[in-house]
């Protein structure tokens, strides 16, 4: 792969959705941009675009971004082609339009600029027909947000040079693009006849009121959609396939495809022929790696996936963090409580909380007292319910002793002492014990404060966990203060 | 939403890949299995998949998980069912193999115990045609891996009472899941509609060598299935609409409807009726938020995602990763000493630090500090030759105080002040503080002391290390202290 550098100038023909988009790339990478666009708000549309791309860049990455390019809107495409290194048009979908402005462009351009079109549905053959070089025209066609989304096929017609191809892959590379090339100039290319596959079967399943739009939706973005965020269909097929692989699944799979569903479409006969491509095809994209590893591969994808969906509040993460709060109403209550301090939380310390001087890294003897105070709320009545009404207590102020050291494969347990509360407060002691072992190997001392997490502010907590609270605070009044509460840091 | 509270036993009839993933589900949900399979592999796969699982969960949430369930090998369908809230059956997908096993489930099924199956492609009215009580078996058909995804689509047969689609989707939930209600049944149900369709078109694509089965992953991996992992095909056209909306989109994505490419299938006429529904349904799943809205929200998710798939080096992440090196190139060295608090360690907030709440874990605020004492350690000269030779800090207190909240996604960096030291002690004070703000979100005070490894004791620091921890003290006692320094955790 080579690489190429990135333009110092692009000229862009069309300034809606995709041509804006285009030029938020490109601005965005340091590059200039001179934009045709008769439309009145064109202006507005790509300040608009512009300003959520900046948005998108400052969060995507602590890389430092170039300068930000200039943008010239200009008033022809002519004028837009004048001195650039690429020339992309975005013009709406119709043959002759496009035909007109290519013909501009070409007045306008050195005869050696490459210039590509976002068409999604019409050919490059037929886009290059009447042009003076027609070998320097290819398709180059983006996904929106085209800011974000890596994927541009670029496919070149009848009449398009190999090194016009090669040339605008290494360009959008240089962007921080997937460039996909397409081998076969075919109509809507490959990703658009897979997204239309999909999108005609949306529009059946609403039509014959089977589902709406919003159930259409669920159906892929709780399900297949997580896959296909980092594997296609066929490497999911192919794990689904097991230890046996490709050619076991088509041979299980492939009588599905006479099944009554598909009565709307033609399928291709699987004949021994193509199950043989197709696992032979397999067999390359897995690069030998098992069916095993694929599968774990396959699960941390999901899990970094799910995680990031969560924090976002979106889709399946919406569903992970309900299911979390399910969890923490489950956890042990304070029945059995033998007036002594509470054994709320225990585990085994796992391998992947080593640091690399070899010890168990410090901010994971907090995340077990976090964990046990967590389980000492679920016991208080602080549950899924209470949450989603908006009551909650956050720790303010934390005081770790660290006094020995554990290690992988240690048990633990975490024995807890509420030292004092009050309406709003609630000022708890932990101390971490290795099983069979007497002395804590750490402790905290935590105050935690009761919120309203509608109005953000500190407000006390409501009947039922109150009463918990104070029942335990005064059983708990009759314990031995632990010797390190109250301690302040300081060399003496 | 009723919310049932987890079942306690379930019943699994088939231990392949999906019957398996159940078992996992189950089983690290805390529900007893008891499981039938005829196949000598079962046991064995049921463990790998059941590892597979134990480790994504080990990563996807810092929430206790529930003691795990016992997993129990019967060996007849009739004691897979006795004793259970919920059978769950997963055999091969042959019409009169699922009744026989149906019917044998029955008799060791109490006859209010809710039967479901998980076939992807056999109507329920055919599986319960023959069943004595019809109305507690549904289908319940979940995607693979059954422990991750979400997805499960609820659908009844002509016989099936209400109440046991009801019932069924809230032990689903139970579990974690997304239960999706098929209101209509129909072969393939919606989701693998849905599914067929993308891979029909697949295989066409491969089958006339198009492209290859990578090419066709690639197609989707990097662009639309970004998408689709949060957002299904309807939202995404919808955003694509623009401030136009909906109507607009299909007024002008209609006629894309008779191109050519569609020759493989009937496509459903867009009548005025149609396009009203689909944009009525439009607009009620968009809640009435506006375009502009949906894109930052479809950018922040694409964001999260992308970042994720970074982390994991996969698919579009990797494409970033490439770019993010790229202007890596043109960086600026680190910034001299101005003699303020040193700023030795920054990062960004990643998404699997957040916890069930939807905050940052409070552990996590530490881990920021830790990595600041390590950058502060390295910068006065313990690095690898230095502990090799014996000599090491260990901290041995911290006081945590958290004033505010940091979300992923944020860029933050750690102000470290020494506030005191001496040949065996350094007192270190650090302020995280997120990107262009001054008041920190979390503050952290640390003790650390210098040990001899090798005698694990308590030793002076070497010259080297020493020298510079004094001229940093004797340059950090001009800073001002900070408020928080010293404190002492009490309910005045």
């Amino acid at each position: 792969v080579s690489k190429a550098s990135t333009p110092r100038a692009v000229g862009l023909v069309g300034g809606g959705v995709i041509g804006a988009g285009w030029a938020a790339r490109l601005l965005l990478n340091g590059v200039d941009v001179r934009l045709f666009d008769p439309a009145p708000q064109t202006e507005r549309v790509v300040a608009e675009v512009l300003e959520n791309a900046r948005r998108a860049y400052g969060r995507l990455t602590l890389a430092p971004l170039p300068p930000e390019g200039s943008l010239v809107l200009v008033d022809s495409p002519e004028e837009a082609a004048a001195g650039v290194e690429l020339v992309q048009e975005s013009a709406p979908e119709r043959l002759e339009l496009k035909r007109e402005l290519l013909a501009a462009v070409e007045r306008g351009a050195s005869s050696e600029t490459p210039i590509a079109s976002s068409t999604s549905g019409l050919r490059p053959s037929e886009l290059q027909a009447e042009l003076a070089h027609p070998e320097r025209l290819a398709v180059g066609h983006p996904f929106n947000p085209v800011y974000l989304l890596p994927l541009v096929e670029v496919c070149g017609g009848s009449r398009t040079a190999p090194e016009t191809v090669t040339r605008l892959a290494g360009l959008y590379r240089s962007l921080g693009m997937h460039p996909l090339v397409v081998r076969t100039e075919i109509d809507g290319f490959v990703a658009d006849r897979l997204l239309e596959a999909l999108w005609r079967e949306a529009l059946w399943l609403v039509h014959d009121d089977v589902a709406t739009v919003a159930e259409v939706d669920d159906a892929i973005r709780y399900g297949a959609g997580l896959r296909w965020a980092f594997m296609g269909t066929f490497l999911t097929y192919r794990i689904a396939g097991g230890e046996a692989g490709m050619r076991h699944f088509l041979s299980q799979f492939g009588p599905a495809l006479a099944w009554p569903w598909t009565k709307l479409t033609d399928v291709p006969e699987l004949t021994d022929e193509l199950v043989e491509r197709i696992a032979a095809q397999s067999d390359e994209q897995a690069e030998g790696v098992p069916v095993r590893d694929l599968e774990r591969r396959r699960d941390d994808v999901l899990v970094a996936l799910l995680q990031a969906l969560r924090a976002e509040d979106a889709g399946a993460g919406a569903t992970l963090a309900a299911w979390e709060r399910g969890l923490m109403g489950g956890a042990a209550g304070l029945d059995g409580d033998d007036g002594g301090p509470l054994r709320l939380h225990g585990t085994r310390i796992p391998a992947d909380w080593i640091d690399y001087n070899g010890h168990v890294h410090e901010s994971r003897y907090l995340q077990l007292c976090s964990d046990a105070t967590d389980a000492l709320l679920g016991a208080l009545g602080v549950d899924a319910a209470y949450l989603t009404d908006g009551g909650s207590y956050f720790t303010v102020e934390t005081h770790l002793s660290h006094l020995r050291q554990l290690e992988a494969g240690d048990r633990v347990q975490v024995a807890t002492q509420v030292l004092d509360a009050d309406e709003k407060r609630l000022h708890v002691f932990h101390a971490v014990l290795r099983d069979g072992e007497e002395e804590p190997v750490a402790t905290a001392e935590q105050m935690l404060l009761h919120v309203d997490a509608r109005s953000g502010r500190v407000a006390p907590a409501r009947d039922g966990v109150l009463d918990r609270v104070s029942r335990l605070r005064d059983a708990h009044a009759a314990l031995p203060r632990p010797e390190r509460a109250g301690r302040a840091i300081t060399i003496p």
